[in-house]
């Protein structure tokens, strides 16, 4: 029978089990703010299902948990960060601040994380912006794992961009999409689970299509979303989140001396605007009339499923399995 | 056998066709530009044959080729437009000085283009920017051409994406592609040619799924690219086109009023960055690293075809039919 934990006690649990992996209290109270806030909203593949490899990646010394991010005001429109090989999401956090001033002073302004992981779902960076009234974006780069449409080997990372849109009653328009036709995490799952992935979205290390999550995992390679257009939204964002940062490109990845490296060191680039500054101040009233009309017509708005989940956690708690309960207190215990 | 033009004769014509048909001479060299540049690169669903379509809606009164656009500078990173129901090429010429400016000093600015029209293909917008060093975007919404993923009635315009990245040495990267799978000029070129679509990409009238393009024009509709993710996108365009900018979106579209109106009243968005502002000064070398080895793996890089097709349309001219050139001597006379 499964176990309930709060909110509150499954961000105590997470950042405990960080913390003691090598993670300062501070990082590791923000990374794990990304962790259940995934797991809060269904999105598993981003919640306790990837602590073990938080944990290895802290172990093997591939990120510094205790990094203290580098904050450049740079010029009118842009913060840089150097997240110093930490998390991005506490590069995030110290340049926020900053970041949404400007948005609100210039119109448009642009955080640049560089030199970060992030192995976290990038929609947690973007709702909070959109929450704050501004329109939001994300493009995070990774290590190579998606063959270009036309290519013969992999070269862009699974590559999530993420959108946020103010609304003017209830939570943001949210969407966080891999330019992969599937989210590596997504076949860690089904590798997990033993189920067989779509033509098209995998190839074995061999580069010959496969369904075969295994065959993925080992040394394989990603397609990417939608034909030609999906991998060139691929390509635009390794060079948002590895170039336009100064982070590292998929193809620079430097893991391969850190055995059973998980995350990617590589870059994020966020946008927003301020649209009251540019969409006049009808701004919240049409948008939401569009929203509307895409309800109506029965199509689901992004995000939608995510805050149905999230109202249930909210009401419920967070319903996980014995085994998986034990499984992260054992993590949290690892290292004394 | 065809006849050839040089570009110089090529953008003269169709100057002239549209200055004899209701454009100002000033507006009439800017769009000619864009119409040109698409012949000129092999894409033909942007270019001669549009013509018969921007004189119907210079000649029904749905465009006003005199419009002058306003231009406001609205807040330090920000420059909005009102092309006054003009061509958005136009509004983009006359705010393009002050939005590079912006965006060197600021690192990064928008550009937000309402109450115009565009009629020819994005990228010829975002080319230049890239030539002048910007990494550039450019998002248009279109009165409602799509249904949404999952949705029973076409909302969204086809709602094209552009971006262009510039390089060390020759032209930028550029992509430019619809939101829908199909762009609209695309499915006239194959109605004009009694060619089927695929599978997925278009509605008849009733809502039913259908691979007759005919049936598409015929009050029918299209589907987004790549599923649930290509129809995302779509509604990020649409919110960025028409919302952001205080343009049309789509479901308001007002062209009813105007028998046989073709381009649609909606809004263009712009962003340019500076990459020499937040990538460091190796920019320029890492993306052209990258570009390299996609290159090297098999894959082609966006735009690489217009390129080619450019080269030779600058050595040998455009190619043209004898009846085209007629029909458009004819466009040029036609109102005397």
């Amino acid at each position: 029978m499964p176990s309930t934990l709060s909110l509150a006690e499954a961000h105590a649990l997470v950042a405990g089990i960080l913390a003691a992996n090598g993670c300062g209290e501070r990082q590791a109270r923000v990374v794990a703010e990304a962790v259940v806030a995934a797991e809060r909203d269904g999105a598993t593949s981003h919640g306790f299902f990837r602590l073990p490899g938080y944990v290895a990646d802290l172990a093997n010394g591939w990120v510094d948990g205790r990094a203290e991010p580098v904050v450049e005001d740079a010029v009118p429109g842009l913060v840089r960060v150097d997240a110093a090989n930490g998390y991005a999401q506490v590069a995030l956090a110290d340049g926020r601040d900053r970041f949404v001033a400007k948005a609100r002073t210039q119109g448009i302004a642009a955080l640049a994380i560089r030199n970060s992981h992030h192995f976290a779902a990038l929609w947690t960076d973007v709702e909070p912006l959109a929450e704050a009234g501004l329109v939001a974006f994300a493009f995070g780069n990774g290590r190579s794992r998606v063959v270009p449409f036309g290519g013969g080997r992999r070269l862009f990372g699974t590559n999530p961009m993420a959108f946020a849109c103010p609304r003017r009653n209830g939570p943001p328009m949210v969407w966080d999409q891999a330019s992969s036709m599937m989210a590596h995490g997504e076949v860690m799952l089904a590798a997990m689970h033993g189920k067989p992935i779509p033509e098209g979205a995998g190839f074995d290390a061999a580069g010959r299509p496969t369904t075969a999550a295994d065959a993925v995992l080992a040394g394989g390679a990603l397609g990417p979303f939608g034909g030609y257009k999906g991998s060139a939204i691929a390509l635009m964002v390794e060079l948002m989140g590895g170039a336009l940062t100064g982070g590292d490109l998929g193809f620079e990845d430097r893991s391969g001396a850190f055995l059973g490296a998980q995350s990617s060191s590589a870059g994020e680039y966020l946008l927003a605007i301020d649209p009251a500054r540019s969409g006049g101040g009808a701004f919240l009233d049409r948008t939401e009339a569009l929203f509307q009309r895409l309800i109506r017509d029965g199509a689901r708005l992004p995000g939608d499923r995510r805050y149905v989940n999230r109202a249930r956690a909210l009401a419920e708690g967070i319903r996980i399995e014995p085994e998986q309960l034990d499984a992260l207190k054992r993590l949290r215990a690892s290292s004394g």
